[in-house]
């Protein structure tokens, strides 16, 4: 199946798929952006479960379609969980979709980020530019949590966001998700970009959190991930869209937007992303 | 007193007297939902406190008028907090309510409920329907936190559904709430069934968790726990309708619909709950 | 410069500097309002960044721009994290900013509000009044995290609040701000009275949270702690007073004044600050 073709038509029936399936998304996350996280895994029609607790991971992803490891809190506890359930999981053929938060912003970031990717097989990797050269082991500056300024996609760098996300998923055979102002999602058998998006899904805190979770809910339905990622962050962007567009009352700011942009995931409909979904895909 | 008249009278003078008295409500509680079951506590009249130490859950529970025990996700460290405080709000005649979030789906919550219900006498516990069965060690299907499609509590099942809280409730002696499309309470003196709610609480995550909570408040100003348990699982199922109807404007969805949950909280009154609860309850 | 005149307009700039500098704010809090914290220093113009893992908090602190200690759900764990981060902040000149959350109500908290005095050099404490009598040592009786009854500031109150935070602040050499329906800010150079505000900020959790981090926003601008603490509660209260305004829609409550607070954060402008802040300063 060639990715440039219908693709929109692929995502369209995943997002069909996830309504009627509701898979059941492990989360082992940070608590600053968790409740979100779950609203929009509801939203979208799967079914989120958080748990981080060493003696209950292996329990929980076995019942679960699809693992989150995101390492936004990160703790020596929840760094074993981590590993534990990302294991079972690959024992099991559960997708795992990882974030590595500020991966660049501190050497427990960079060692966590470095031993996942090495003792765990993942499905799809999802971050900033700042995260994914870090994740790359290319030096770059880094502002905590977001990308620096020197390091936002634009159309002026996409070739260069091209060759470090193909990079990296040719050295991990996974699936990466690079998101900014343009997104770029690179796996094995090509690579899109994507231009759905807001940028006040950039004033709020959760949004990179968020689209890691839908992926996984997309994850959780289909074993082809470029697909499921392509789908998760067209979701993301088109939803933002959808809510600055409902923002029409005075002084509405990040706090409507936030409102809005999970009303949007859970009033999203498989046309809207057949309509208006923004990607070209280029075969590898 | 008979708990067949009046019970919405009843129900009415409590929540003024928590909006007079402000009890103070120690949550132990997950990370996940626990902003929303502290504004939901506010929003009612209570005041709630979330601590967690082992260093310091005897002090906090010592000025507390209620204590809520929630193990959505739980830890080795504050399974050995809930059982402190559990033990403490005992000596003290503290009312405890437990939240079995998720039992059934790991090992790990079997064995922490199991615990907490042989050495912590409870006012109430509130679950959905696979959870209570847990509880009762009826093998159950599982879906992470939420209640499995064959457990949802529907007319259909409603003898059944009573026939567990009523055993629970007999076995452990204290208030049993099952939660679901028709929520079901039960204590030594009978059984209550209420049909307030709205099918969009199963769209966020939380309303479990707020649910309890509110029974926790109510627990702290009434030494009649059914009568508090009743209050929460009606104040709640209000709430939502409440919170439903003033959903007006075009792609309203689960977040707008979460906010105004919280809204109608902070508004509902005695008069709302007198008029609009829809319970009927049977002596034992 | 004295303090008396045209702190309005040296409050304006500072907002404008943020806007423009967007400093990076390392917090360690609680995981009750941790997310309200994220997106309010996001909406005023800043940049959060939540870490708490021992290991890390050395690296991320010596990237920030302010410090956020807030013991609101300290553990065993997370008090070590902030001792680590506050000496490392106070080695690089980094202001850190401290949220007593519920100091008085546990020996506990006390004990670590102590060490935090004793082991680090404070930019601000912010507090309601019960919080800073506990950690003057004084005597008061407490309703949790929330100021109890008598300790409320109002005008008849004002003269022994201004007394309490002014000793302190003397004693610790660091600004003190005292929040409430009447706001005190006392400095080495003088103290300031602050009338901005809504009763609706105490029906919602993290009022007290959101407002100490915004102070660490300031302080990530500007050398004048004084000025920076100021800051910190017009702009809290002044977007109290405009969430309030915009809730004209029936039903509106706590959901809705959360989201507004939020909106007006995001939507807040240096005009706003300098035409409606209440602010007057005495020199000492």
């Amino acid at each position: 199946m060639s990715i440039n073709n219908g693709i929109e038509a692929r995502i369209s029936e995943l997002l069909e798929e996830v309504k009627q399936k509701r898979p059941l998304v492990h989360h082992i996350t940070n608590y600053v952006t968790v409740n979100d996280c779950a609203n929009a895994v509801l939203a979208i029609g799967g079914s989120p479960v958080m748990a981080d607790d060493t003696g209950e991971v292996r329990d929980i992803v076995s019942i679960s379609s699809a693992l989150v490891l995101n390492i936004g809190t990160l703790n020596e506890k929840t760094i074993e969980s981590m590993i534990i359930a990302g294991k079972r999981a690959n024992e099991l053929g559960i997708p795992v979709v990882f974030d590595p938060v500020g991966a660049g912003a501190t050497r427990l970031r960079d060692k966590t980020s470095n031993r996942i990717i090495k003792e765990i097989k993942l499905a799809v990797i999802r971050g900033n530019m700042s995260e994914i050269k870090a994740i790359s082991g290319i030096t770059s500056s880094t502002r905590g949590v977001d990308a620096s300024e020197e390091d936002m996609l634009s159309p002026d760098n996409l070739d260069y966001g091209k060759s470090i996300a193909s990079a990296l998923s040719h050295r991990l055979d996974c699936t990466v998700a690079i998101t900014g102002p343009v997104d770029i999602v690179a796996g094995k058998d090509g690579v899109c970009f994507i231009e759905n998006g807001d940028k006040m899904l950039s004033m709020i805190t959760g949004s990179g959190c968020v689209c890691t979770s839908l992926i996984a809910v997309y994850c959780g339905v289909t074993s082809n991930y470029l697909d499921a990622a392509v789908a998760g962050v067209i979701t993301m962007g088109l939803a933002g869209e959808m809510a600055r567009e409902s923002m029409v009352e005075n002084n509405a700011g990040s706090g409507a937007f936030r409102v809005r942009l999970i009303d949007s995931l859970s009033c999203i409909t498989a046309k809207d992303i057949q309509k208006r979904g923004r990607v070209r895909c280029h075969e590898s």
